[in-house]
């Protein structure tokens, strides 16, 4: 078994917050395994990298000996949205959750031992309640502080409805916790206040109170925005080896130190060991490639990983790419910018007439591909590798 | 049966509003009996005069024609206030239910007739709900609108707890108009919130809506606070003839009008010829006996409410008690005030040692009882009839 010291120096490792550390301690210290639950949308499952933020510390505490609840929440989910104002929440059916639950299994089993984990839907105990059942659960929290959670707080002074239904849901994933007996729940940041009103209805329920840890929220590869599925900033942990490897590549180097923070298995010992030699102005591009591997090979195999570096860098010296390309940032103001003014404000060329001939000539590559359009329009937030002839290369961000 | 415009007449007699009204009359000209709804508390129940106010257009209506929902709340009352921190909110037992649900028939069918009456219990529907149906139901208000409701608004911005269920309950009061397919909810003035919410929920869930008609909340004795049990203020069904009598009496001319109003079946014609008698100087005590009679004849018989203004009658004659004797108010201080002084200040004797000699005399009665003690003192609040001697009267209110 692994000692308490180092068994907390794992579980503290990214997490954002842990409430309270002190009764997590204690109940570590009894040395008997955890009920660790965490909540899943019943939804159709299309898992990114920023899920496994949460999933990786399921699996730690799973490595730990400890037993997973992987709740899905599918009693709201067969509900949908009652007023019928959010589309995107149509009601589910038993046999949409079914699938669903099937399609997160295939995943989530990418990351969690399937033996030590137990699958839960909320419906199973909550269809089961009495309409007084219903109103004692609501019964435990006050309107006011329902308010204090941020999101209703912004809805309420902004005027916006709060339909009271809304006020049920976090009392229900809260219940969850009861029925569930949960030791440590586990969660986003955004979740903080769910989570908690678990620990609150334990007590109310006569129950041990539950340990809550957060796990901050993944950016996407923009940097800046929550990584999701509808910003279409992620990697999908089903992307194929070629396009997550491909993926991390194109992240900022500020940006590949916050995912091997948050998803990284190696040791922290070497991550600081990367960060000081970049301190000391080694290129990061070979730690961004060892990265990428290591979550090729996580998600498909050892194998995949190294034939996906491989094909990264053989990409890379058919094109004749320098590692050490020059970066440059370009003003594309609202109507973006004309090929011919990008090659040369870029200094691929010596005047737009120039940029012309050698488009014309099929001289000019956009990552790695010809183009002969000479009136392509750059778009901000584009980011390309641009080649003119053999020895010209400049990776071009358009702001 | 009665046209239109005379029953309208009647609905609108009495009633604070009626919403909408237009809606109500179009609902009238069909011809066909509607159903009217009102709902009351399953608790121990000991009606006074102040809930007749209701039942009496309940029992108006039902002469109309009309059929009549009497609606118990018991699935509230079974579950109590799960907080805890209403005591006197207990949950009640199946068993006290229908005890209070008997003892509610036994007094109601004092006023309204059996056959036309239909006793409800919403536990009936409410306990077959599922907590999908209770999110839904819960979905169809918002908390803004929750909390524009007088008491809620109240304690929301003095910063008193609601908690979340006390926002469910309004909604299952409506709901019971949703199940039952009310016509017309009747209710006090204090209830107008919840009866709109019935209108509310019927279109919410497809059913044509009520209509909602308020009575006003008929004060108590002391004609300032709301006639209640708890304030002893009251004037129950069950009283005896004799104190039906005599607490009518009581009460200031002032509060005899509102009365009338509320509580009298007499003739509009017949009340308005009464106001116009007083007011050219007359005295209203026949009046006020009138309708004493009447009430008691109500909850009695007739032969009782003769007997009652009769008993009244001769208790004065024989105490030659004058109809229009003096009546005075003295100081209490904290302390009382002594008998002795008590007759000094209300100048029935001339000094305190007379007052003395007249009490060992036996010459002094309270609220025609000889008595012997010198040194009784009475309290604030504390009203009766003194008399000195044969001659000597005096109505004492000590403040």
């Amino acid at each position: 078994m692994v000692p308490l010291q180092q068994a907390l120096v794992e579980i503290r490792r990214g997490a954002e917050e842990i409430l309270v550390e002190s009764e997590l301690i204690k109940k570590l210290e009894t040395g008997k395994p955890l009920r660790i639950k965490a909540g899943f949308d019943p939804t159709a499952p299309d898992l990114h990298l920023g899920h496994t933020v949460l999933l990786n510390k399921l699996k730690q505490f799973q490595d730990l000996g400890h037993e997973i609840l992987f709740l899905i929440g599918d009693f709201t989910g067969m509900i949908g949205d009652p007023t019928g104002k959010n589309i995107t929440r149509s009601p589910l059916t038993t046999e949409q959750v079914e699938e669903n639950a099937k399609s997160y299994q295939e995943q989530v089993f990418k990351i969690l031992d399937p033996v030590k984990t137990t699958v839960v839907f909320n419906s199973h105990w909550m269809n089961k309640l009495t309409p007084a059942d219903m109103i004692r659960l609501a019964s435990n929290h006050t309107v006011a502080r329902m308010l204090e959670r941020d999101d209703f707080d912004k809805r309420y002074k902004s005027g916006q409805p709060i339909a009271i239904h809304e006020f049920l849901y976090p009392l229900i994933q809260g219940y969850d916790s009861v029925e569930l007996n949960a030791d440590v729940e586990l969660g986003g940041t955004d979740q903080k206040f769910n989570l908690l009103m678990g620990r609150e209805l334990q007590k109310a329920y006569g129950k041990p109170q539950q340990s809550v840890l957060t796990m901050p929220i993944l950016e996407g590869l923009d940097g800046v925005q929550k990584m999701s599925k509808s910003l279409n900033n992620y990697i999908a942990i089903n992307d194929s080896p070629k396009d997550i490897f491909g993926k991390i590549m194109s992240i900022s180097d500020d940006l590949m130190w916050r995912y091997i923070d948050l998803l990284s298995f190696r040791s922290l010992e070497q991550i600081k060991q990367w960060r000081d030699s970049v301190n000391a102005g080694q290129n990061p591009i070979e730690i961004k490639k060892t990265f990428a591997q290591e979550i090729v090979t996580r998600f498909h195999s050892k194998e995949e990983g190294l034939q996906a570096r491989e094909g990264f860098d053989n990409q890379f010296k058919k094109g004749q790419i320098p590692d050490d390309l020059a970066e440059i940032t370009l003003d594309a103001s609202d109507k973006g910018l004309g090929i011919a003014n990008v090659l040369k404000q870029a200094g691929l060329t010596t005047s737009t007439s120039e940029a012309f001939r050698m488009i014309k000539q099929g001289a000019v590559k956009i990552d790695s591909v010809k183009i002969d359009d000479k009136n392509l329009v750059l778009m901000a937030s584009e980011q390309h590798i641009i080649q003119v002839g053999k020895r010209k290369f400049a990776k071009v961000t358009m702001a």
